[in-house]
């Protein structure tokens, strides 16, 4: 497949797009012209770049308001239209967008488009270069792309074809099975963008709201199946307007729409592979299976095989100061299991809970971390998370296919060696080997620390960690999805707004299908991101933003009263929930008085639906960790979206050193 | 007019709520129930509270999912509602929202939703409060105010009424008249939202996007009109979700909010004056004018008469190292007219554009805007901005009274004494008695400088200054457009959004009705606002955010060509526009070889519309400043918003010092 992207999608100059796209290793470009007219570049300066850098000039882009004019109008279209076929052929390009028309359309009538186009059609014969016509959503007549296709037909030259941009056509949900039957000759190109399903105006939503592949809801991996049974085999090019992107750092955002085209390559196989082209019948299901690609004129890369992960292996706290870590850990429970032998790290762990405690210094973790700024200033921060997989060779493989940047980690000799890479919120992300019974083999390269009472390694046996919840960088947010979609397969749920005093916070649930992973990433209010004006943190100087949204490690367990009573005995310091919220838990789920009094004395939250029950409390936090303890009766499949507000507030009022009068 | 306010508006915790609604002047407040959930006051504490603070509790709510449903639920939520009111029994509250059902109504029938309606309002009865009912615009049976209105009339009791949300009213662009007609005993409750005219659905508009009277488009002044003709005389109460406000200074917002409905009511008293009541026919039209108001039981409070400025008077420009800016200003054809006789500030002219150069050194400006700590960082940007007005008493007057914070202005004898306020950007805005010829008194305080040149005075007599553009913090857009209409009579003109390297950058507009005054406020994309990572400025430590975002003040003059020839003989370092700008200007307009050419040699910029002609320049920029020349030819009333991305695009190349290659 080969792959493109529109200049438009990113931020900067035209030149750093291009370097950026370059590095990113897209086979094209499509050239907005905007990005052409405001740059200093000469059009034969910008066909050397990207001649030098190996890109392609696929497209040039947009030609607007054309068609279903009056004829004064058609001439000075024609004589613009001119114009610009000149400036291609400077920039050595052969293929112009031109976009069914909005603005000036005043006649509607098939006849004369067709005639229109075609006298555009004929100029561009002259100049030796193509024209690809798209029919927008809002188009003023033109609006469906089978209708674009069918004046296309009826102008039938060599120089007039098509462009099927996937947004145009799914956000107005048309059939896309009807490509299939295009003559692929008259297909001159494809655009694809994803987007959320939202109910707006489907221009806004268009201009500010598109996103890459996989970070959206639309069925591109079905679109794209249907435009390569049509026998296109033209590049399949990036065109994404989003308000987020066209301000983000544009290396990376290249490379996370690299991402998004090989993730949907692999995913229009996929779709190929599970549905059979309809006319082929029986000998098509037969073929089923890999060797079904191959009878389509474009090829399909395929990746390393993806397998969701069967639990975490552990998460990682960094702190320069552990101790407000160890005692939390110790009050919950937890063992600890001693010292590496090699490295300045703690193993503590709780049935197959398992946390590691890297005494790192903060500055050295800042200084290590270019990408991460923000990590110098947190003393104490979730750095990594491990996830058990059945191969951590493929995946690491998959990964780094999918651009995900590998993280370097010494070996010792006799030490298990993990496969990691950078998450784009900078959390270290490492793939291990997991075992049935829950086990980890390195946890024996640790192993010299004081002992634990048994009675308090037996406490949990059953523990797990339940689920991890990371803050987002606003820029990294759509990333983050795709990122943990396309290279760790897990599946975002529809996502929720929680309330907090400094804002609403975005909540995105990724998940396992079995639930042995959930991941929740969390996209705090903006102040959140950047610390209060004018404060000082170690650290915090020339860092950049600064992190005060808290993020936190929940565990499972079988019995929380229990557990919390344990560590309410061990002196824990719980997260305190105000009275109110207990009247109000009565008021809404009329619960048995003694067990609202358990709920209350231990500082418990409660949430109930009809799948089930959830109790859970939280801890106090250190640095920017907390803990959260959970137990999910029956079915229970949620986080206590309910009570997050509460504990929103709660954070924030000890934050800020309010008084209060409870 | 009583005023009051949702706590759902702000940010913080309930107690920081209270404090700046008690601040900002708030007669009293709505507890939204989760903030009194996650709050550890406990009720009795809140009674205090707003006792102590003199802030009626006026509503509690939301109650929500309570008709049209099967008996067994009705008892749950009648069980629910006790425990409400009995809760507000300890907080002393009188009255209840209860929202049109959306989620769990299953039976659509009034007969069966006026008996629940009747068995609440009678547990409403026993503990002495009131229901006040609710159609919300998504409500499942119930989504029309004249609606949940009937049903209160058919329940009767003296314990039910209705709450008016404008919101849910004009969201749906219900006619609001019939409102008139309404038993004002009935009308237990009125809250008041704007918003800006969105096509999404209604319940994500409604969370998200609303905003404080005078900041959206909803006809408010009509819809209060008919309500106190009515006969209304409760609580008019903000109820504005809004994801900005929910994170932005407490304080500041309750400020923002309680300016928004001094506006309304100044609004809403002047549009029962241009409307008498139509049952009153011709009598009514006679006792139209002041005295009309006095006929209805709600008293709208007048403020100092508000007149549209006729001018700007001057710019001052706040910079540590002037000698950049004097050069720049030189060579566009300023005149020095010397400097104050007490303060280190410079006076420059071109006809009646002035620009103060305000000598003030970067750090001390710093210490002194504790408002504005970005200002620190910035070694020159715009400080002041002069408006003529008729009477800066009267306007000054007015603007304390929409709670404008004053800045005090130090004088010496003899000394012209302004009016003056801050901009919610800190932008200083001064009030000056204009002059019929545009001459300006106080500028009679300077002239110890050197002398200019004769003809270099005489180069522009008609110049004026054309309109001034003022980077707005992301956090106070909303309150930039509300401040300015309010406080000014300038008038917000539909937005427009302009790509830069760095991101969208959303243009408001503000006019006086014969476009003395434009005043353009820019909302910078994120990055812009914050500064580049680990970028290091002078005086940047440690002052929070730093702006990248650069500002301009525009001036018109009658012959751009020939100004621009004289500022380029003096040596003028123009903003150069790319060569791709003027082979794309000319697809676009087919101009003039000759006149094409002279806008290549001056790095001219044009645009044309339907109504006429735009020429203009940019300087380079000195700090985060610099300057354009304008030429309006006929009725031309735009700003060149085509030509604003190539601007954007040469200023981000020079700031990042990237190599070109023309």
């Amino acid at each position: 497949m080969r792959t493109g992207i529109a200049t438009v999608c990113l931020a900067g100059t035209l030149r750093e797009k291009m370097q950026a796209c370059a590095v990113a290793g897209f086979d094209g470009i499509e050239i907005f012209e905007q990005d052409l007219v405001t740059s200093p570049l000469s059009p034969e300066d910008v066909r050397k770049l990207a001649a030098d850098l190996g890109l392609n000039l696929d497209l040039y882009q947009p030609f607007r308001d054309f068609d279903s004019v009056p004829e004064d109008l058609l001439a000075a279209n024609l004589r613009r239209a001119d114009a610009k076929f000149r400036l291609m052929s400077r920039l050595g390009m052969d293929t112009m967008l031109l976009c069914s028309n909005v603005g000036t359309a005043t006649i509607d009538d098939d006849d004369l488009r067709a005639t229109q186009l075609s006298r555009l059609a004929h100029l561009a014969g002259e100049h030796g270069v193509k024209v690809a016509y798209e029919a927008l959503a809002w188009g003023k007549y033109v609006n469906d792309y089978e209708d674009a296709h069918r004046l296309v037909d009826m102008v039938d030259h060599p120089n007039l074809g098509t462009c099927l941009d996937s947004f145009h056509i799914l956000s107005r949900d048309w059939d896309t099975a009807p490509i299939e039957a295009f003559n692929p000759e008259k297909i001159f190109f494809v655009q694809v963008a994803d987007a959320p399903k939202l109910s707006m105006d489907v221009l806004s939503w268009s201009r500010h709201y598109r996103v890459f592949p996989g970070e959206g809801q639309f069925e591109l991996a079905k679109f794209m199946g249907h435009v390569v049974r049509a026998g296109y085999t033209g590049p399949v090019s990036l065109e994404v307007f989003n308000d987020v992107f066209r301000q983000s750092d544009v290396e990376r955002t290249a490379v996370d729409a690299m991402r998004s085209l090989i993730w949907l390559e692999e995913q229009s196989a996929a779709w190929l592979e599970a549905n059979p082209a309809p006319a082929e019948g029986e000998e098509a299901s037969k073929a089923a299976g890999p060797a079904a690609r191959r009878r389509y004129p474009m090829e399909l890369a395929t990746l390393p095989r993806v397998a969701e992960p069967a639990g975490f292996n552990f998460a990682e706290v960094r702190a320069g100061d552990t101790a407000g870590l160890e005692t939390l850990l110790g009050q919950l429970g937890f063992a600890f299991n001693g010292r590496h032998r090699t490295k300045d790290v703690q193993l503590w762990t709780m049935g197959h809970a398992r946390v590691i405690i890297n005494e790192e210094p903060a500055t050295a973790a800042g200084a290590a971390l270019q990408q991460a700024p923000a990590a110098a200033a947190i003393s104490v921060a979730i750095s990594a998370v491990g996830f058990d997989v059945d191969s951590p060779v493929i995946a690491a493989a998959r990964a780094q296919q999918l651009k995900a940047p590998a993280v370097p980690r010494k070996s010792q000799a006799n030490e298990e060696v993990f496969q990691g890479f950078a998450a784009p919120d900078s959390t270290e992300i490492f793939l291990c080997q997991g075992s049935p019974d829950g086990t980890a083999a390195w946890t024996r390269e640790f192993g010299d620390g004081p002992g634990v009472p048994a009675e308090d390694r037996a406490g949990n046996p059953g523990a797990v960690i339940d689920h991890v919840n990371l803050a987002q960088p606003w820029q990294h947010f759509d990333e983050a999805v795709l990122f943990y979609t396309s290279a760790l397969a897990l599946e975002p749920q529809p996502f929720a707004e929680v309330a907090s005093p400094t804002g609403l916070v975005r909540s995105q649930v990724m998940l396992t299908q079995d639930r042995g992973v959930r991941l929740v990433l969390n996209l705090a209010p903006l102040l959140q991101q950047e610390g209060p004006t004018g404060a000082s943190e170690p650290g915090a100087s020339g860092t950049g933003h600064r992190r005060t949204y808290q993020e936190h490690v929940a565990f499972a367990v079988d019995d929380l009263v229990a557990t919390a009573r344990a560590a309410r005995d061990r002196g824990l310091d719980f997260l305190r929930i105000p009275a109110n919220y207990y009247e109000d838990l009565d008021a809404r789920f009329e619960l048995e008085p003694e067990f609202l009094a358990t709920l209350r004395e231990l500082n418990l939250l409660y949430d109930r639906d009809a799948d089930g029950e959830f109790l859970h409390f939280y801890t106090a936090t250190v640095g920017s960790v907390f803990f959260e303890m959970v137990e999910r009766r029956g079915a229970y499949d949620g986080y206590g979206a309910p009570n997050a507000p509460v504990r929103h507030a709660v954070q924030y009022d000890h934050l800020h050193h309010l008084t209060r009068t409870s």
